[in-house]
């Protein structure tokens, strides 16, 4: 199981933000994972057409980039619109007929916050992925010939599981183009595999699930477990996500 | 999956030492859970007879209090004997006819660095878990009605997947005597379900098995997933893991 294509570039999965600083982010391709629902949100919103998004990591922050950019203001604590923003943190608010050649303003509960611990600690490129656009980032991953990390948001520091299926399936895409010399990366891959076959009933096993089920998101949960339905590449570029597609 | 007992004591499950601070362990039994090797090593001095282990969390302070008790030092870091300990961390190096009556004074690179954490932090109880003492964690956990927090000790803070697998074990014994709303938890019980008919081809798939197969230590580590090879029950009390049983 333990690659020894020692040529190959490195992959690394962390499976919760507080983990991050163990890893050498600063030669790597990051890979933001928030399946509940921010990295899916951004996938969704770039694929039908919003010029860029701002991730920010506060509140303040968001309404005074909103008000520079005349962005449209988004955020999420805890599975709910923040007050003083203007919308939310589900995929359905951002149909192309509403988002197309805006600019997003965003913060969400972990994402956003585990983006811009990235940015602080100088990683070298920072992609955003998810289901909806799964196949687009394991494309461009198999291109780089860099190493790359696998950041799952987790859920205010804790592991969780639907971040780590997200990375067990990309590492499924990916995996014969590096060496993978990581137990959390196996264990990813393995626990998607053992359910992939499954994902709608799994998902609701989580402990995520049951969070927002209990706000009324459970179409927002399985439209952000399936695969391919918004292909775009967001890559962070001067201080926002643009779709690199 | 996710248990609706909402009477019974909650269980966590701890993925590596550096998540632990995101737990309550004040009021929690905590397990600590070294696979290779500390908590197997323990698990077995205990079962021979030792008097009681004294884990310390620095080779000088392993000398000093193998000068003060009398006692067997040893250690191991990165797998190896620690140079002015007498004796290292495999659990072969403590039969019966060597250990029985006497203190061991023991520092590893991750068990008993959790261990310490755990007690500065101020838990409930400490007791240390293995295959070779799998049942009677078990069996005591599911008597004492209390908050348990199942603690891997990772490799330098990062996951692995032989605790973690100990963890899945213990689970599936216990499960139905506590509320588990924990990811962790779940993945655990899972990636053991999924390997626990092959678990000697499996931990072979492991970081840890290719760092310790490198100094020969296969037979060691086939021993420390043997399970209930060494029925014991170490708790931690008055400075010291005695054999509780």
């Amino acid at each position: 199981m333990t690659a020894k294509k020692n040529n190959l570039p490195h992959l690394h999965t962390v499976l919760t933000p507080q983990l991050l600083d163990l890893y050498e982010i600063h030669d790597s391709i990051v890979v933001i994972i928030d399946v509940f629902r921010a990295t899916s949100t951004m996938a969704t919103a770039l694929y039908h057409g919003a010029r860029k998004i701002i991730p920010v990591d506060s509140p303040e922050l968001c309404i005074e980039m909103g008000k520079q950019t005349g962005g449209v203001t988004a955020g999420e604590r805890d599975g709910k619109i923040i007050p003083g923003l203007s919308y939310g943190n589900s995929p359905s608010e951002y149909p192309r007929s509403f988002i197309e050649n805006k600019t997003l303003v965003i913060t969400t509960t972990n994402g956003t916050k585990l983006l811009h611990m990235c940015l602080k600690q100088g990683a070298r490129e920072i992609v955003t992925g998810s289901f909806p656009n799964l196949s687009a980032v394991a494309h461009y991953l198999k291109q780089q010939k860099a190493n790359v990390i696998l950041g799952c948001s987790g859920w205010k520091n804790r592991f969780n599981i639907e971040d780590t299926l997200f990375a067990g399936a990309l590492i499924q895409e990916i995996q014969d183009h590096f060496t993978i010399h990581c137990d959390s990366s196996w264990m990813a891959q393995q626990l998607y595999m053992q359910h992939k076959d499954h994902l709608t009933d799994y998902i609701k096993t989580t402990t995520h699930w049951h969070r927002l089920a209990a706000y009324g998101l459970e179409e927002d949960m399985m439209y952000c477990i399936s695969k391919d339905v918004a292909p775009s590449l967001p890559i962070y570029k001067d201080s926002a996500l643009v779709n690199a597609l």
